[in-house]
């Protein structure tokens, strides 16, 4: 395996690039980069924006980039595209408008496309992310367009998640989609300069004191910007940091963290013992039951004794 | 189990109103009701028709039905809504329109709900739907909303997945989220007498052209329809009939059936073969080693393979 970890974690542009790679070319997912890099893990703070496209997430993102960086904090930003390779692209039209950033060694800006499955996205990110962490950038921001089950899955790899919307949103907001309203900590109405930006806002905070919230939970905050005037940039900033704060203080941030590597840890056993089960000869014998449609007599509950027992 | 196995093959309301709701309320899934029923599975014809809000699929689901009613077939229509109890409620409205339908016996229309699990809708509709199958419904017809992840596990399990959009769809064709570009066999373009259905057509057409197809491969078509005004119907029960028709001379429908069969067994297994793995014993030493953050020195590595030694 070509990853130089202690060029990681001198954060070498070289080693980076090419443990990021790795991560998204390999063909199995497996523990390798969370192992080599695990003692150094666990320092950043880790950020995922979502929301529709056209909604100005490049735009914000842009912004908040620009108040780490006079905190000198170093930002790592992952660009996650689920849509496929037949009709994707959207997302490094955005790429361009970050471009001012590129030439800044404290940012490090990196797209991840869909490669066949669909479950593995998610994952690999999230290995990408730890990368990111063991080379000691403090912020690092998913993003993804919105739409679907790799968002969810994105939302439960990041410390605080924030949906930016636009004032037209009305209708997505009605239908608001797969429960992207729970995973929001931070609602965004970006381009709140458009007729409706009130009345968008507005509708989110009435859906949002709909729910009953736990003692202590986070109350979700809905704040207006227009990135490219730069207004409601520095109420949005606060907000996070505040979230931030929030997740610190009540130790949610270490637990997330834990949470993630039992996660990593248990999929990656039963990925194994599922191996190790599969042997070709009970596949080769299923696909015989299944073709000679002896389950039709026999019945699955036999069919899968049969299996198990042999 | 409260399962009237003989009762649902004689086609009695209540016993198939009881496993309907014995399948959406089981605390686990499991093969208990397709083991049941397996004798009798396999005649059905299985659709999906996904599509956002507002597109009009009831109205069209309405149009197939009627088609299919003055041929004498009976027809269920399962109602699959990924939305959050927060936020959904958009399908019980359409209902009311099918309210026609109602007190004919030869259909059956339900609607199920997520309860909590992110993963068991999908397996829960399959289930409903061999109770159809068994009861010797010919024509079953799983309706979602088309946002997500349940809607490509949808997919997966009909024979023929019809998209539905209106002719203001360009935005949402450009994005074509998540894969739904794929899984279409039939485009509709409803409310096709508003401005720009035929732009949108011709939009999906190119589309679809950028494609490579395997030899003998169905090309997926688009029909434009106005659902209320009953044109383009007949167009798209055509295109309906001859897809039904390529399946059954491919012998594609009965691979289809086999393979949903295997599916079943597959993660069935699996989840056996995981929940008799992780011992209350196993599941001790992994939260207590990640408590102590005992895994930064051992490595992940090691801590799994001590877990899949023990």
């Amino acid at each position: 395996m070509n990853v130089h970890v202690e060029g990681i974690l001198n954060s070498e542009r070289l080693a980076i690039t090419r443990a990021l790679s790795f991560v998204e070319n390999a063909e199995d997912l497996d523990l390798s980069i969370t192992d080599l890099l695990v003692q150094h893990l666990g320092q950043a703070y880790r950020i995922g924006v979502t929301g529709p496209p056209g909604a100005g997430k490049s735009s914000l993102l842009d912004r908040m980039i620009e108040y780490w960086r006079t905190q000198d904090k170093k930002v790592a930003v992952i660009s996650v595209d689920p849509s496929s390779p037949f009709t994707g692209g959207a997302i490094l039209g955005d790429r361009v408008r970050m471009g001012r950033h590129y030439s800044d060694k404290g940012v490090f800006i990196r797209s991840m496309a869909t490669r066949g499955s669909r479950g593995g996205l998610a994952l690999r990110a999230q290995d990408a992310a730890d990368i990111f962490d063991a080379a000691g950038y403090e912020i690092i921001i998913y993003e993804t367009v919105g739409v679907g089950q790799v968002e969810l899955d994105v939302a439960d790899a990041a410390d605080t998640t924030i949906v930016v919307l636009v004032p037209e949103s009305g209708d997505d907001i009605q239908a608001m989609k797969a429960g992207l309203m729970e995973i929001a900590d931070l609602f965004i109405i970006n381009k709140s300069d458009r007729q409706g930006a009130n009345q968008a806002a507005a509708q989110i905070q009435s859906m949002l004191e709909m729910r009953s919230y736990a003692e202590g939970e986070w109350h979700p905050q809905v704040v207006k910007t227009n990135a490219l005037a730069g207004t409601g940039i520095s109420e949005m900033m606060e907000t996070l940091v505040k979230h931030q704060a929030f997740l610190s203080e009540t130790g949610i941030i270490r637990k997330n963290f834990q949470q993630r590597i039992q996660a990593k840890i248990l999929s990656h056993i039963n990925r194994k013992i599922q191996s190790d089960f599969w042997s070709v000869e009970k596949i080769n014998s299923l696909e015989k039951s299944l073709k000679s449609e002896d389950y039709r007599k026999l019945g699955l509950v036999e069919l899968v004794n049969n299996l198990l027992n042999r």
